[in-house]
């Protein structure tokens, strides 16, 4: 998408020092500028760039006095990190939203019902009795089930999967490969060695405003549902068990998982790789370190948790400091043992 | 889908107690019971929910003696656990088998064949000289690939990806995302540094009653066959490598990965997020904890297996006791060795 | 596919002795041999196979002498482990890059285009404004978005998503379900405990002869790009942050995590199920074993790290083994504080 520099200042509020009816398509790194990228200029080390750099334009605060000649045109603004931010977001919302319309081939039952200001990609596919909001974007070779409702401006990238069942608020943004609602891991073992399916009737609730990284799957509950709280954000690759509920504003790293029935509260931060058995309670703030390891409920909130059986990170920095120290502590001993 | 009370007991060879003529669609926890929903009253504990539920009906065992009124219709069965879950089955049988025909655009190429009792959902895709038992349930945005065989009673959820050469048994699942007959990861290095590709030009075969989780991953064997026996069980995110060898109804959560050319006894317990290095022999029954590491073989059956690098899990437990307090020990230390 | 035994000797430079007219349509290892495939002989230990197998053809060395009557036919090459691996090669060759054409319905945006010699499946959708190279397979549900360039010979296997504004070099090949350039997981906090999406507007660029492994993430960068340089070689369900390079012939086993903006060197091993924080360095030639965390940059080249939070893996062993012991070591401690 292509703008001029006017119509960039007039989005952020700004004023245009220098030619203004030159186009420009993409944002750069100052120090990476080109001819048609616009740059920001707000940390001093990097003064030196705003003289060398070959973008067209580069938003400044109100106050910069250049010390030498500018190449590109300037873009003032009370304060260039805040202006820069607000063209990022603009520059998202109409990248991400914009998009209206149906690709054909693409299908919907027609016992579903869609709002307005969808989008609807090629190759997508909606079951039946679904309600979707207003200004929900569906890309290409998305799948949403029977029974699905869905609320405004959410997003679902290539190649989700929202099955039957699911409920979503609104201003949720689902990343590609997602899978919402596939079936919890129950099975009942029998007495011959094998195992029989329990029956996973249950669905998959998420609130307003929570986002959902690649590849990430959420299982429905066995019975009830599986909750993930408004405000939660959750990366790419991460396992969220059947019946776990989430809390408010919890952030999840790629490629942690979290066994069924677990219950995570509010503002959690859950590093990386991190694992937490089911049936467990997760007090609010606590803070789980990367690939870390959770066997028991965290009572008391705003801990910070780290280690293979986590517990407190600073005795568990110790801990790991000495074990590495394990053999020369080994032969110390000996050595006492011997003089004994 | 709807049905009456009467219904539903005559479904689970029931007495009706009440109006059997009222509308139940859905399956509800007793303290979360509202109108359309069945629920089942087993554990003393929950009486006075009986009381106090919002649900239509509640499956009772016969010999139930209320102490005082109850809004809903009761239905009475010899054992109102076993009638609940006779009532899931049937739920999910219903829900999971009645689908038939064909939603409209989907591809099968003219030299696959299908037998009865089919569904297969919009943008699906089979590919060449595939051959496709009866009931099989091919749900939208799958594919098949060529030279695939599989059994009957088989359900492919959305999005599953069934790779050329695959072979699969009867009465499997698999779950959105999951990816079957993938190339193995297997590169020879050369002398400059660079890898080239060791084609893949096995397959896998996956027995009877197997299920795979959604988005876990089960690569092709170099040459011959990775085979998952049946009964096994595999949850979400579970990485499978080549020429692996999983044993009939051994379990595996989610995000454990099991490297190429292991094989797997039957009956074993994986937990989540384990990792089984490859080329091992791991025994029938053993048990590996969730975030185990097993880097040798496993001759013993019966074993538990626990840690970062597993051994027996009490001895594990006992060794990270002791870790936890390893700068308390070390002190100790210092101070005999001052005494001294 | 079908060939006469005298067309494979063609192929791999061999002389046939025996009937050569018979078809084959299948390599076999030499001790699971059936008719219609072809077997190969190298290693001695196997030698008793060579009078046993029922394959219809081995390729053997053209010095090997039988000393019993073999029933299939021969085919003599100068090495038979080369030989063998050349006709691996021409298969893989045919059977991944002879598909040609265009299975209806796929979608390509009419902006966009590709080169000769390419292959769309079923489902398959192109936005706008994409290049796409010659020879090119793109496998049915693959996606491929907007301003996306895509060099030659590059194979994109079934349900693969390249997000808007990647670019890929040539002789790529990326597996079943991968995810090329989904939003990089950046959240600013908000006052309230909310937290607000960072625009992602960066990309991903991927260089040559690059395979990426089934169900991988890689997300685009926040601004720049995400480079995955040429040669590496990347296994399944790996998770590749916002921002990350990846060295030239780096290779990276499955369930691998790489955080943020860390950089790994050239010709570095990453063992599966490794995870590395963010805003590191890795030095060339880094071997990082599976399971092993890295919580700091590595300056020193060609190291090899394990361990939880990883050092050098011979230090690591070492403590590991104490560790097992540490019960007993906490016990003669405390002996020997009886005893003064």
């Amino acid at each position: 998408m292509e703008f001029t520099i006017d119509q960039v200042a007039l989005l952020i509020n700004g004023k245009v020092e220098g030619e203004g009816n030159i186009k420009v398509n993409r944002l750069d790194k100052i120090q990476e500028g080109k001819p048609g990228g616009i740059s920001f200029f707000s940390n001093e080390k990097y003064e030196n760039y705003v003289y060398e750099t070959d973008c067209s334009a580069i938003i400044v605060s109100e106050n910069f006095t250049p010390n030498k000649a500018i190449k590109p045109t300037l873009i003032r603004v009370k304060n260039a990190y805040v202006g820069f931010t607000q063209l990022l977001e603009a520059y998202s919302q109409i990248t991400k939203m914009q998009l209206t319309g149906t690709t054909q081939p693409c299908y919907m039952d027609e016992s579903s019902t869609i709002g307005e200001g969808f989008y609807r990609g090629a190759f997508s596919s909606i079951g039946k009795n679904s309600k979707i909001g207003n200004n929900v974007k569906i890309h290409s070779q998305v799948y949403i089930g029977d029974n699905v409702t869905i609320g405004d401006n959410c997003i679902f990238h290539p190649g989700v999967k929202i099955c039957n069942d699911s409920q979503v608020g609104n201003n949720c943004e689902f990343h590609p490969g997602v899978v919402i609602g596939s079936d919890g891991f129950g099975f009942a073992p029998m007495e011959d060695g094998t195992f029989k399916a329990i029956p996973q009737i249950g669905n998959v609730i998420i609130e307003d405003n929570v986002s959902v990284g690649a590849n990430s799957t959420i299982d429905r509950a066995t019975m009830g549902s599986t909750i993930i709280k408004k405000g939660a954000k959750i990366d790419n690759m991460v396992q969220i068990a059947h019946n776990v509920i989430i809390g408010e504003n919890t952030v999840i790293a790629a490629q942690a998982g979290i066994s069924g029935s677990t219950e995570i509260g509010k503002n959690c931060m859950i590093g990386g790789k991190a694992g937490i058995v089911g049936h467990l309670k997760i007090a609010d703030h606590t803070n789980i370190g990367a690939n870390t390891g959770i066997s028991k409920s965290i009572e008391k909130s705003g801990q910070t948790i780290l280690g293979y059986m986590g517990f407190d990170f600073k005795s568990f920095l110790k801990s790991y400091a000495v074990f590495k120290n394990l053999p020369q502590l080994q032969d110390k001993l000996k050595e006492l043992e011997k003089k004994l």
